[in-house]
C-alpha cells in the first residue's frame, strides 16, 4: 500500500477563463453560497476525481458501498439541487449547458447532463447514520430541493479572495508546488474549525512524529498542512478569521518552525457526518499532497451521535482504498500531576487531569482575561483577539451581526468584456 | 519489508542444565566478568542468530561488510579472547570443549570450534571508526588477549539474578510471552543508562506516537520497553540500581500508563560504537520482540566521535536488512517560551531553549537539591536517592566504593551435585 498523495499529474483542475466568450446566450442560474463554494471546490480538484457534481449512479454507490461506479473511495453526496419550479423557470434540460453566477457575476459553465429524483430520508440514513433531524447534516439533506441535476463544472471566472484569506489560499495544484519547494517528503493533515489551544498544538506535534516515519532528523522533510474548513458558520463557531491567523500565530511565534508547519484552507460546509467525513476529509487532503491525516477523537462528529472511535474504525477498515496514511490519536488534557498538556493514551492520572472544554476555554475568550500559556499561547490570544475587533464585530465567536456584515471570502470578477 | 520482530521460534536458546552432568572431567576455565556477560547473552538469544563467539570469518564479515557469512546483518564483533600463555596452561585445544566457570561455578560449556588471531588495529578501526585510544571502544579492543576462540556456548547453569534487577530480568524468550500476555502489536525500545529526565520522558513519548502506526487507539496497543544496558560501570555513570527503579518509577507514577510501559535490561557493555552500536540495539531488541526502536542525536556515541546523525544516516543506509523499524528523533529541549519541554525539530524558540545538560541534571542530583517537576520528575527523584542510599554508597553515580563493593547483579548456584 502506497501512501503517496495524489500525483499533481491527476488532479483535477477545470478552470477555464478562456470560457468567458463562450457563455454568451446561456443561461444564467443564480446559485446560493454553499453551491458556489462547491464549484470552487469541484473545479480546482479538492473533490478529484469529481469533475462535477454528482449522477444519480455516483449518489448511489457513494451511500451504499462508499465508492462512485469506477471503485473509487467516496464517502459523501456532493449534488446540486433544484426546485422543480426553478428548473422550468430557467429552462434546464439534460444535454444543455447553463451559467452558474453567484453575487451577480457569471462564474462556471454547468453542463446539464442528468435531471434525477431522489429519497432525502435516503440520502441522510446512508450519510449520516441516522434520520434525527436534530443533526446538523441531515437537516441540511432534508432542506434539498425536489431535484438534482448531475454534470460537470468549469469555471470560467476565478474568485479573488480578500485578506486574511488570500494569504492563505492554494488551490490543490498550488498546494502541491508548495510542498514540493519545502522539500517535503510527507505532510499530515490537520483538520481544523477551531482556535488553537494547547491541546492542539500538542495533537499536531504527536501526529508531527507519527508522520516523520522513515526519515532521518538531520533535515526536517515533514510538514503540518493546518487546513482549516471554511464555509457554512453557526451561531458560536469560531469566525473564520480568527481560526486562520490564530492557527498561523503558531508558527509565526516560534511554536513551530517555519520548516515543519503551513496553514491554508478549503471552501467546504462541515456535514458533521463522523466517520464518513473523516473519509472525505482523507480523500480530500490527499488531493492537497497529504501523505499522512491525523483522526483523534471523535472526528467530525456531533452531539452524541457517534462513538468517539467510529471514526477511526471506518478509516481502518477501508485502509486499502485510502490515499494516504491515517494517524490515530486520543485527545490531550491537562494534566497537573505531568504539569503539562498529556496525551490521555500515555498519561495515566485519569483522576487527576482536565479535559480542554470547549466551553471554558470560550468562558476564556469571552472574557478576554489572557489564560495561561499552558492553556493557550498568549499570542494566539493576542490574535484572537485583534481578529474579534477587526473581523467580529467585538466577538471572537459568530453572531448574527458576523453572519449578516462579514467580509466577503471573496469576490468574483464581473467578467464585464463579454457580458 | 516487513517489521514485525522475531518469532520466539527464531530465537536462539542454548540453556541446557541436563549438560551440567556432561562437565564432569572437562577442562575448566575462569572467565572474566565481561565474557559471563556476555556468555548469559548469547545463550539466552539475546545475540540471535549468534550461538557463540565468533569465528574469523563472522568477525571478517562483521568487520568488513557488516553481515555474518549468511548475509545476516551484523555490526559488533562478539569475540572471546585468550591468552597464549593460558591457551597452554588450559590446554585448549581446536575440537575440544571445556566449562566456562565464572565467580568460582561452573557456567557454560564452550565449544572450541576455532583458535585464531586477529589485527586488533583493523578491529578497533572498522568498528569505531578510529584507532584514537581515547575511545572507550577504542581502549577495550586493544586490551583483548592474543588470540580469540570461536564456538558455541550452551549455558548450563542459569544465573539468579538479584534485586533489584531480578524484578527486570526477562530471557528473549520471556520477553516475547510478556509482549504477547500485554497484546502489544507495536513495541518500540528505548535504549538506555540514564536516570530518565523529563526529555528523556518527552522522547519516549514521541515514538510511543510514532510506534502507534496504524492502530486505532480505542484499544492502546502499542508499548515502550525501555530496555537498560547493565553492563561494564565507569565512575560517573549512574549506578545501574537507579536506572531501573527510576525508569520504572515513571510508570508506577503515573507519567505512563500501566498498559503502555515496561522497563527490562539486557546484560552489554556499551561500546560506543555511534553508528554500529545502533545497529547493534537494532538486532538486539527485534530479539526482544520489538517492532520500533528510537535512536536520537548521537545514539551511543561518545565525545565528538560521530556527527550527532550518522547514526541515524547508517541505519537509514541498511533500512532493508533491519528486523524493526527505526523512529529518527532530534533531541528535546527545556523551553521557557513553550513554558514545556519541546523537541527541536519542531520548537522555533531556538535562542530561548536550554538543552538538558548532562552536568545540570548530576549537579541537581550531586547537591540532592529536588529539582523542578519540569525537569525531573519528583517520584524520579526520590526513587533516585533511595537508591543512592540503598546501592550507591550515598551516591547516584558510579564511584570506587560503588565498584568495589556493588552488590552482585546476579549469583550463580555452584551446582555441587554435579561437581
Amino acid at each position: 500500500m502506497a501512501y503517496l498523495g495524489h500525483n499533481k499529474n491527476e488532479i483535477v483542475e477545470r478552470v477555464s477563463t478562456a470560457d468567458a466568450a463562450k457563455i454568451k446566450g446561456l443561461q444564467r442560474v443564480p446559485i446560493k453560497r454553499a453551491t458556489a463554494h462547491e464549484v470552487i471546490s469541484l473545479s480546482y480538484g479538492f473533490f478529484t476525481p469529481l469533475t462535477g457534481f454528482m449522477h444519480q449512479d455516483e449518489v448511489d454507490g457513494t451511500l451504499d458501498s462508499m465508492q462512485l461506479p469506477d471503485g473509487t473511495l467516496w464517502s459523501i453526496p456532493i449534488v446540486f439541487d433544484m426546485s422543480t419550479d426553478d428548473i422550468k423557470k430557467f429552462d434546464i434540460e439534460e444535454g444543455s449547458s447553463v451559467v452558474l453566477e453567484y453575487l451577480g457575476a457569471p462564474m462556471a459553465i454547468f453542463e446539464v447532463e442528468e435531471i434525477y429524483k431522489y429519497d432525502l430520508e435516503r440520502m441522510a440514513e446512508k450519510t449520516y447514520g441516522t434520520t434525527n433531524a436534530k443533526h446538523p447534516g441531515v437537516k441540511r439533506t432534508m432542506a434539498y430541493e425536489e431535484r438534482f441535476i448531475g454534470g460537470r463544472v468549469t469555471l470560467i471566472n476565478e474568485p479573488v479572495f480578500n485578506e486574511p484569506y488570500k494569504s492563505f489560499w492554494r488551490t490543490p495544484r498550488q498546494h502541491l508546488e508548495t510542498l514540493k519547494a519545502k522539500n517535503w517528503k510527507h505532510v499530515v493533515a490537520h483538520q481544523t474549525r477551531n482556535v488553537p489551544h494547547t491541546g492542539h498544538e500538542a495533537l499536531m506535534k504527536q501526529a508531527w512524529f507519527a508522520a516523520n516515519e522513515d526519515l532521518p532528523t538531520e533535515n526536517l522533510n515533514t510538514g503540518v498542512l493546518v487546513n482549516a474548513i471554511i464555509g457554512e458558520k453557526r451561531p458560536g463557531d469560531y469566525i473564520d478569521e480568527a481560526i486562520l491567523l490564530a492557527q498561523n500565530a503558531l508558527r509565526t511565534n516560534g511554536y513551530f518552525r517555519d520548516e515543519v508547519h503551513l496553514v491554508s484552507f478549503t471552501l467546504w460546509d462541515m456535514r458533521y457526518a463522523g466517520p464518513r467525513e473523516a473519509i472525505f476529509h482523507s480523500i480530500l487532503r490527499a488531493n492537497l499532497g497529504c501523505t499522512h491525516h491525523m483522526f483523534g477523537r471523535d472526528h467530525a462528529g456531533v452531539g452524541d451521535f457517534y462513538h468517539p472511535y467510529d471514526a477511526q474504525n471506518l478509516l481502518e477498515e477501508h485502509r486499502d482504498k485510502l490515499s494516504l496514511k491515517p494517524v490515530f490519536l486520543r485527545e490531550n488534557w491537562y494534566c497537573p500531576e505531568c504539569f503539562d498538556v498529556a496525551n490521555s493514551a500515555l498519561c495515566g492520572h485519569d483522576s487527576k487531569a482536565h479535559s480542554f472544554s470547549g466551553s471554558l476555554i470560550r468562558s476564556i475568550l469571552t472574557d478576554e482575561v489572557k489564560p495561561t500559556r499552558m492553556v493557550m499561547r498568549p499570542e494566539v490570544f493576542d490574535v484572537v483577539m485583534e481578529s474579534a475587533a477587526k473581523y467580529g464585530h467585538g466577538s471572537p465567536f459568530v453572531n448574527e451581526d458576523y453572519l449578516q456584515h462579514r467580509r466577503p471570502v471573496f469576490t468574483l470578477p464581473q467578467l464585464e468584456a463579454v457580458e
